[in-house]
C-alpha cells in the first residue's frame, strides 16, 4: 500500500543516511555467538529476509542479525551486548502481526523468541498459568486439555501470549473475556540495557493490586518499544458447562448491526459475536466450501449453564426475529463448532483467494457500538464508490471490524485508492470517538493516525515515557511513535 | 500508627530543613484568587487543616492554601501557575482515602475538586459516561435511576469517581464488574504544567483499543502524582433483572473461605462475596442493630436473570452445605438488600464503635485465593498472639481483606504492636504471591512494601516515568514513590 509503503521508505531513507551501522562488528556478532551458542546466531540473508516482515503487506526490512536465545538470561546478557553496542533490537514471536510491527527499519538485531517455549506455573485453583514467549495461545490450551480451564483471548492467528500482550490483542471472544489488557496479570520484561522488569513483582499474581504505577498495563500493547516480554502470567476461564455456536443471515448490514448492538444493551452475556457482509461469506463459502446463504450474517456463540445457554440462544432469538434475522443456523456439536470457527478464522485467506495473486491489507477501525451501523453502512459504499474489493469481517460486539482490501501491488492507481480509502476509514472512526486500530496496534501503518487520535499532548508524554525507558531508542525503533 | 508516623515524620523534617517555601508570596496567592476568583483560595488554618488529611489515621499535613476550581481551564491555569513558582500541588476530592494520599507533606496547593460536579456526556447505547471530577459514585447513581444503567464499583465510601480512578478502587462488586482498571475507558487530565491531556484521546470511547501506550491505565492508580484527572469516561453496566442477596454463617472462619474459593472455581458469576469474621459480626450487630449469629459469615449477592440467579443460589447453596454453612437469610426485597449493605459498608464505623476512642487502620492485602484461607487462619492467629483487636472484613472472592487495627493513639507500646503487626501482615501476603494493596494505594504508609513487592528495578522505572512526566517533583510529592 502506497501510503504505507512512503511512510517506511521514508523512514529507512532517513536513518540509512546518518546510521553506519558501526556496531556491525564481527567482534559483536562473536559476543552474541558467545551468549547464545553459535549455531543461534544468523546472519544469512535469507534467514534475516524471513524475520523483516510479518503477515500484512508492509515493505520487508530485514535485521542484520537474528539470535534464538534459549532462556532469560541470554534475552538480558544480548540485550545488554546491543545496548552498549548502540544495536537497534527486534523482539520476534510467530511474525504473525499486521501493522509491520517486526519490519527492522534500522537494520539490527531480531530476537526470535520461539525457542523459549515452556509453560512454567499452572496454578488451577487460582486460574492462572505463567508462559515464556515462545508458548502460542493453541499450545496453552492444548496443553490445558482436562484441565477444565481455557485461555479464550483469540486473535485468529496462533500467535504467542507475550506477542498477543505486546500487541494489546483481542479477537472474537473478547466481548466476553476481554482483551488482553484483562487477562495479563503480570509480565517479566527485559529492558533495552538488559535489565529485569517485573511489571507486577518478582511471582505475583494477586487477581487485583493498587500497588504503585500499572507498569504490567504500560507494556501490554508497546509493540515491543520497550522492552522484551519474557514472561506472562495470564488468567484462565472455567470451560463452560455448555457451549453453542449459530449462524444467522440478515436482510441487511443495518438488521444485523442492529441486532448486535439490541442483543449486547440486553446484557446478554454473548461469547462472540462476529460480522460478516454479504462479499465476505461468499468469500468463505467458496474457500470453506460451505453453503451459508450470502448475505450479511452474524456468527454467535454462546456460553453457559445448560440452562442459562438455552436462556441466553432464547433471548437473542426474539432480537434476531424482531430484525428479520433468518432462523439459526446450529452447530451444537464440538465438531460442527469447530468448522464454523475455522471458517470465520480463514476469512483472511478467503478473501485474498476472491483475487489471486492479489495483496491484502486488514484495516481495524473500532467505534462505540452506537455509531457502528453508520460506520459500517458509510464504508460499503465508500468501497463501491472507490471500485475496492474489502469483504468486511468484525468483532461487532466490540464495535471493532475490519475491511480486508485486496490490490495489486502493481497497480498504482489501485493502490493509490486503498490508500485514501484507508485513510478515509480511520478519520471516519476518529469522527465517531472511535479509535484507528482495535486490536492490530499502530506499528508501521498508522503512525500518523496516532497523532490525529490522541493528540499532541498524549503523543508527547508516550515520547516521554518512552524516551526515559529506552534513552537510546534501541528498541524497535521507528514504530508507534 | 508509629510505623506509619515515623516514616511521615522523617519525611516531613527532611523537606521542611531545605525548603524555604519561596514560592508562598502575596503574589502567587493574588495569581491564584485571579485565575480562580477570590472566595475560591483560601489561606485559613481551619481549612487548610481540614484538607490536610484523609479518612486514615495518618498524621495531618495541611496544606498551604486550598483553590476551588470551577472549571479545567481554571485547572490548567492554577497548575501552571503552581509550577512556574515551584509549588507542590494536591488533587482533593471527598478525601476519603485510606492511606494519607492527599496529607501535604511538603505544604503547597491543594485543589479541592468538588464544585466540578457535573455530569457531562451519558450515552445510553453505549453504556458510557463521562464525569467530572466533583461527581461521586452515589451521585452517579442517583442519576442514572430510571436508565436501566448503574456503575457497579462500590469502594463503600462515597468517594468521587475520578478519585476512585486515581487510587484505583474497587470493592464489593469487583468480582463480577473488575475495578476501575477495567471500567475506565478515558480520562482528561492536567499534567503537572497545565498542559490538557486526554490519556485515550479528546471524547473517545471505543470499547477497546491498541493505539500507542496506554496512558489511561498509568493514570489509573497514580495517585495524584502525576496530574490532576479532571473527567472520566467510565462503563456503565445494565442493572440485572434480578438480584438476590444472602447473608451465611460457617462453623470456622477456613470453611467461609473454602467455599469462597469452591465458588469461584464452579464458575458462578457471583456479584459480591464478603466475608466478615466473628468479631466483625458482633460489631455490626451492635453497631447496626441486628440479630446475625457471631461467627465467620459470607454476605453474597447474584445478579443476573429470575432463572439465572435461581441456579447460580442452587449452585452456591450446595456448595456451603457441603462446607457446613447456615441456611441462607434471604433478603431479596430493595429494602431489605440495603440494609444488609449498609451494615456491610459501615463495618468500619462499627469497629471504632467497638473500643470508642481508638483511632482505626485498615490493611489491605490481596492474595491468589488458593492461598486465601492459610493467610487468614495466620492472621487471627498474629491478632491473638498481638493482643490486637482487629475485626476483619473482605472481599475475598478477589483474595483481598482489611484488618481493621484499633489502637490507643496515646498508648505507644499497643501502637508499636499495630505497627509491626501491618508489616508481618504485608510481608505474609508477598510471600505468598500476594500485594501490600488491593485497593488502597500506597500513599504514605506503604512505601516500603512496595520496594518489596516491585524490586528496585520496578520501582526504579516507575521513578523514571514519575520523574518524566513531573520532573520537578510537584505533583502530590512524597507519596507512592
Amino acid at each position: 500500500m502506497a501510503f504505507l509503503g512512503r511512510t517506511l521508505g521514508s523512514a529507512v531513507r532517513r536513518y540509512s543516511r546518518g546510521a553506519a551501522k558501526e556496531w556491525l562488528t564481527g567482534d559483536f556478532l562473536d559476543a552474541l555467538r558467545a551468549v547464545a551458542g553459535p549455531t543461534n546466531v544468523s546472519t544469512a540473508a535469507a534467514v534475516c529476509e524471513q524475520h523483516g516482515h510479518d503477515e500484512s503487506m508492509h515493505r520487508c526490512c530485514p535485521p542484520d542479525a537474528v539470535v534464538w536465545p534459549q532462556t532469560v538470561e541470554q534475552v538480558s546478557l544480548l540485550a545488554s551486548a546491543c545496548y552498549s553496542h548502540g544495536a537497534p533490537m527486534i523482539p520476534f514471536g510467530t511474525g504473525t502481526g499486521l501493522e509491520g510491527g517486526v519490519s527492522a527499519v534500522q537494520g539490527g538485531v531480531c530476537f526470535n523468541l520461539t525457542q523459549m517455549d515452556q509453560i512454567l506455573e499452572l496454578n488451577t485453583e487460582d486460574f492462572t498459568v505463567t508462559v515464556e514467549p515462545g508458548v502460542t495461545r493453541k499450545a496453552l490450551n492444548h496443553f490445558l486439555r482436562g484441565s477444565g480451564l481455557w485461555f479464550p483471548v483469540d486473535p485468529g492467528a496462533d500467535a504467542s501470549l507475550c506477542g498477543m500482550a505486546a500487541t494489546s490483542a483481542s479477537g472474537t471472544n473478547a466481548v466476553r473475556y476481554g482483551t488482553m489488557r484483562q487477562n495479563v496479570l503480570n509480565l517479566q520484561v527485559v529492558l533495552p540495557d538488559g535489565k529485569l522488569l517485573h511489571t507486577g513483582g518478582q511471582n505475583r499474581r494477586p487477581r487485583k493490586s493498587a500497588a504503585g504505577y500499572n507498569l504490567t498495563g504500560l507494556f501490554i500493547g508497546s509493540e515491543g518499544t520497550l522492552g522484551f516480554i519474557t514472561q506472562a502470567t495470564v488468567r484462565l476461564h472455567g470451560i463452560p458447562e455448555a457451549t453453542v455456536a449459530a449462524v444467522c443471515g440478515f436482510p441487511s448490514v443495518q438488521a444485523a448491526v442492529d441486532s448486535t448492538v439490541q442483543i449486547l444493551q440486553a446484557s446478554i452475556p454473548i461469547a462472540r459475536i462476529e460480522f460478516l457482509d454479504e462479499v465476505m461469506m461468499r468469500a468463505c463459502n467458496r474457500y470453506s466450501g460451505l453453503s451459508y446463504t450470502e448475505q450479511p450474517t452474524l456468527f454467535l456463540e454462546f456460553h453457559g449453564s445448560q440452562r442459562g445457554v438455552g436462556e441466553q440462544v432464547e433471548a437473542t432469538g426474539e432480537i434476531v426475529k424482531s430484525n428479520d434475522g433468518s432462523e439459526f443456523a446450529w452447530a451444537q456439536e464440538q465438531e460442527d463448532r469447530a468448522r464454523l470457527w475455522t471458517a470465520r478464522h480463514n476469512a483472511w485467506y478467503a478473501a485474498l483467494a476472491l483475487r489471486p495473486g492479489r495483496k491484502g491489507y486488514s484495516t481495524d477501525v473500532c467505534v462505540p457500538i452506537s455509531r457502528l451501523p453508520e460506520v459500517l453502512l458509510e464504508t460499503k459504499k465508500d468501497l463501491l464508490e472507490s471500485q475496492l474489493t474489502g469483504p468486511i469481517v468484525g468483532h461487532v460486539g466490540d464495535g471493532n471490524f475490519h475491511c480486508l482490501l485486496l490490490h495489486d501491488p502493481e497497480d498504482v492507481d489501485e493502490k493509490g485508492r486503498v490508500e485514501e480509502f484507508a485513510k478515509r476509514l480511520g478519520r471516519r472512526a476518529l469522527a465517531v470517538g472511535g479509535t484507528c486500530t482495535g486490536e492490530h496496534g499502530i506499528g508501521l501503518g498508522k503512525r500518523q493516525l496516532l497523532r490525529e487520535e490522541v493528540g499532541e499532548v498524549a503523543l508527547s508524554t508516550m515520547q516521554q515515557i518512552k524516551a526515559a525507558l529506552d534513552p537510546k531508542n534501541l528498541m524497535n525503533p521507528g514504530k508507534v511513535l
